[in-house]
């Protein structure tokens, strides 16, 4: 690992498996970032035959096993996907660094560990858009986010730089934390808000039916706007972050309890509120 | 009541109690629907100088006492302002209907009873802005918006219609309800939302701190924006309706409690997704 290239130039191959909307940006934005690093892309046919005749790839591979020779291989699927793809990466015998953008950490890591693929570092990009596949793919997608790098604990140095290297030149800043760091993170930034605006929803709808919902105003609609999400995304998620997902639901019902028992008297509004807008002032310059 | 006007012209002359954002957007809103109205404001001198200068009222008067000869008296100061303004209403043992547009009903309701105000009808325009004061009110504000009208079971039907008449008139939808009912719907529509963004965001904040902030999207940020509510505005809504309140919160955590229990098999993923995906699509077309 890292012996071809040295941390100031580019892979000389990296392979892309899944280009949906994260591995079709990756692709954009290594044409730019990159533009002589040969990049090989893994999908459905007609998938790869868009992205190869746009521009985005130079060459498409039938499988995972035939990325024996990348410096680099990305796996952009869902999370199952992701699953088997360390599978026929361990079985191919695959000797480059293997990285994923997935976003559950302790699930993929002891998956990779299990196959036994030769060297894994996980990451998880932070950036998504609205929809998601290749058409709606592009380079800057990556710009100024973080990009959490997950190593395992046996992870050589050298293939950790290079994961890093890659999201520095995508425009990501890299964070190094461990799997639990990532999903407890993950359970309370991501995952919380989620359950909230679902769960939301449904209290509300259920209460106050159409005729009420009439009378609501547009931060009812923007708190509940992730009630829309796929359910397809989520169930993977919250199965394998369940624990944690427990957590941090308890210590959201712990917060309503405090509210519930301060509102008469006005205490929990004089505490509260404050405090919340201490950390929103925090939060708006960490996001763009 | 009702006898100097009839149902489809204007009423001669409307007093405002308090031209801040709701009451300056009343008194340049009836400039266009109803331009031979004479609109007498009440607020601090600077205010209603800057009103008259500006045009959007025809006089200034210097209490609520000196409204007696208004067809309507609209009290839009805050709650605390409303309460007392029906106690000098009474006092002054003014004639015409008056009506507010505070966020609470119940308490405003009991109020006007106890001050003994001859004729009251309650009312709450579904219309707000992120800054308040009358350099932001404008005409328009309340077009197409719900006005709940909340009359005491004695109001006599011309009052009430009085009132449906002149929300009409600002551009309002009116929608009868009892203070019972108002209350309990703007608890889950309105204080439940507000609520769950402050604990949200004080849970998150104490969990993740700034450097899991940092890892945060947009998701985040939108479900906590009204975390930077201005508390003074809070508290005697939440003291007001601490008990309707507390069964808006308890419906909320039964949801995160099923959320928590069916997260793990992904059950609860899998029947709470598409139920809130299908309230939030019922919810759209309904608020703007």
């Amino acid at each position: 690992v890292g012996d071809r290239v040295d941390a100031g130039s580019p892979l000389a191959r990296i392979g892309i498996v899944g280009l949906g909307l994260v591995g079709g940006s990756i692709a954009w934005s290594l044409r730019t970032a990159w533009p002589s690093t040969v990049v090989v892309g893994v999908d459905r046919t007609d998938v790869v035959d868009e992205a190869l005749r746009r521009g985005a790839i130079d060459a498409a591979a039938a499988s995972v096993a035939d990325l024996a020779d990348a410096d680099l291989v990305v796996l952009a699927a869902p999370l199952t996907g992701i699953i088997s793809s360390l599978d026929e990466a361990a079985r191919a015998g695959l000797r480059g660094v293997v990285t994923d953008v997935g976003s559950t950490k302790r699930l993929v890591l002891r998956a990779a560990r299990d196959a036994g693929v030769a060297t894994f570092v996980g990451g998880h990009p932070m950036a998504g858009a609205e929809r998601a596949g290749f058409d709606y793919a592009r380079a800057g997608l990556f710009d100024g986010r973080p990009w959490l790098v997950v190593p395992p604990a046996e992870a050589p140095a050298a293939a950790i730089a290079r994961v890093e290297h890659f999201a520095r030149a995508l425009g990501a800043t890299p964070r190094r934390m461990t799997a639990d760091e990532h999903d407890r993170t993950m359970a309370f930034v991501s995952g919380l808000p989620q359950v909230v605006a679902v769960s939301l929803m449904r209290a509300v709808g259920a209460a106050a039916g159409e005729a009420g919902l009439a009378a609501a105003g547009p931060a009812l609609v923007e708190m509940t706007r992730l009630a829309a999400s796929p359910v397809h995304l989520w169930t993977e998620i919250a199965a394998s972050n369940a624990d944690l997902m427990a957590e941090a639901l308890a210590a959201l019902v712990r917060e309503l309890g405090a509210a519930r028992d301060g509102m008469a008297g006005g205490a929990w509004v004089e505490e509260a509120f404050p405090d919340a807008r201490r950390w929103r002032a925090r939060l708006d310059p960490l996001v763009r």
